[in-house]
């Protein structure tokens, strides 16, 4: 064998997205090398689907043909603490999107990646669906998953974005009361917020989903959670997260971080997803230079319906 | 029966202490009349212990001559979504201490409750050391409780004040490791906080009581705190509560909001207190407009250890 040579497509520091070559000797025992058909939306690609052209010898979960995701995380230590409680997101040595592994991503003709952070794609999803299920969808399945959203319970989601629209619709097929937030738009319950002083949603809702790129305004939403409610900030922002103090107190509120899933979650999530049909609302682009370029502008402003995906041989 | 008139101690927008009467007519059927004998910290008095004079025609549930406490709630509508799942603290016709009932308290001769917001003190317990437990240990062990801390788990307790020297108590009975913060003192694990810039616990706490007066410096205590850690704030404060967000996400980390504890965590709170001989340190005062203003001004000082107890008919 005389190595593997694939391309990736990088950010750099002018904004512009570049090619490189990235060289891989061989694949190692516990990995398996693909060819990305599908990824999701940031540079690098943290959210990609592929199929798989070799396996390394120790690998027995796939076998090459098969369709594979991949998310944030590539790796784990195995025997720590969160790696033996199915919480290897948090394990100190995670090998993570962004932090490590930067040589490749979903932005690429090619990937190689250890076997046991890849997931199989049930049939009944395709890979364009997939794509942004591997990073969106594994967020949201994951907190309604691991913080025990019931069918019985009231949920809010505010924002309707590559997130929030997914989130609608696993808590929908959960069984749950959806209600939803955004500063504009039309549903079945739906409340703009956009210039509005106070929310008059009836009911008030057991979880509030803020998918929205901005923290909302609390006194606005405070007033519509239920005692013992809990909110989940799900979209990274900078500095201090400020909630009224007095609220959190004398209604019981919680307010629940969250990170990447759990590979058990991605299972049941990828599963759940099948079973209910939940279909992202995808745009599609090229995987190449140009295609990832208009992406990201489209993206900027805010004009992607809901989740950009860079497909390889795109005919456009 | 020509009415039931008693004395109470009341605030004064002056600062001092005043002793007004309250007069019932007679008691309603599902109601109790008590003589105070023992009254926990705040003004008007929301930890009380007393012995029971005469019960309405309705109750059974308690008879002349029983000890019995009380906390924060006085009533709740019995019929609501949070009633009937035993969250009636958070009930939206809730009587309320300070917000209801403020012609009596636990500063006072007598009262007059409805029975079935009354508890039972156990035997093996005191009546001076029953009223923290009233509210300062309900609302420590209720966290614990509800949001089910487990023995296995390491706790830190931030503050050794009322609340926090029952907190490491109940803790420490349930198994807990736990890991003592404060700004000065010591004990078998502890760390002063004060002028520190770093703290080194080794391994990390699950669970965060904040049981000190002010909010503490996020910046020493995130770093001690385990991936998927709860924060629970105990202590009441105005305006925000803010708290670096990428870590908040990063570690998959909880802020719990708690207010008073239900009936239920109430009584097994008492049970446990009993079996496992929790004692609070007291300091006690007469419970008279002198003894109110000495243990105020005490408290004031930040002098009391740990919690004062006003007691009725004191030698002093």
């Amino acid at each position: 064998m005389t190595g593997i040579d694939f391309t990736v497509f990088k950010g750099s520091p002018t904004g512009k997205i570049v090619e490189s070559k990235t060289h891989k000797e061989s694949i190692k025992t516990d990995e398996v090398l693909l060819k990305i058909t599908h990824a999701g939306y940031m540079v690098l690609g943290h959210e990609g689907v592929g199929i798989v052209q070799q396996v390394g010898s120790q690998v027995t979960s796939f076998k090459v043909g098969d369709r594979a995701g991949w998310g944030y995380l590539h790796n784990s230590c195995g025997h720590c603490e969160e790696c033996l409680n199915a919480n290897e997101m948090f394990c100190a040595e995670r090998a993570m999107y962004a932090y490590s592994n930067t040589d490749q991503g979903a932005f690429a003709s090619h990937a190689v990646w250890k076997a046991a952070f890849l997931f199989h794609i049930p049939d009944a999803i395709t890979s364009s669906d997939a794509a942004p299920l591997m990073c969106a969808g594994a967020t949201v399945f994951n907190v309604m998953y691991l913080y025990n959203v019931r069918p019985t319970d009231r949920v809010g989601i505010v924002g309707i974005g590559g997130l929030g629209h997914i989130a609608i619709q696993f808590a929908a097929k959960m069984g749950c009361e959806v209600v939803v937030f955004s500063g504009s738009g039309s549903a079945k319950e739906f409340y703009v917020t956009r210039g509005a002083s106070k929310l008059e949603i009836g009911r008030p809702v057991k979880h509030l989903f803020v998918t929205s790129s901005r923290i909302p305004d609390w006194n606005l939403f405070l007033p519509v959670l239920a005692s013992n409610a809990t909110i989940y900030p799900l979209t990274f922002s900078e500095g201090d997260l400020a909630i009224p103090y007095v609220p959190l107190l004398s209604k019981g509120l919680r307010i629940q971080g969250s990170f990447c899933a759990s590979r058990g979650a991605y299972v049941k999530m990828l599963t759940f997803a099948a079973v209910h049909r939940i279909k992202p609302i995808t745009e599609e682009f090229p995987l190449t230079v140009e295609g990832i370029e208009e992406a990201m502008a489209k993206l900027d402003n805010g004009e992607v319906r809901y989740r950009a995906v860079l497909v390889a041989g795109h005919g456009r």
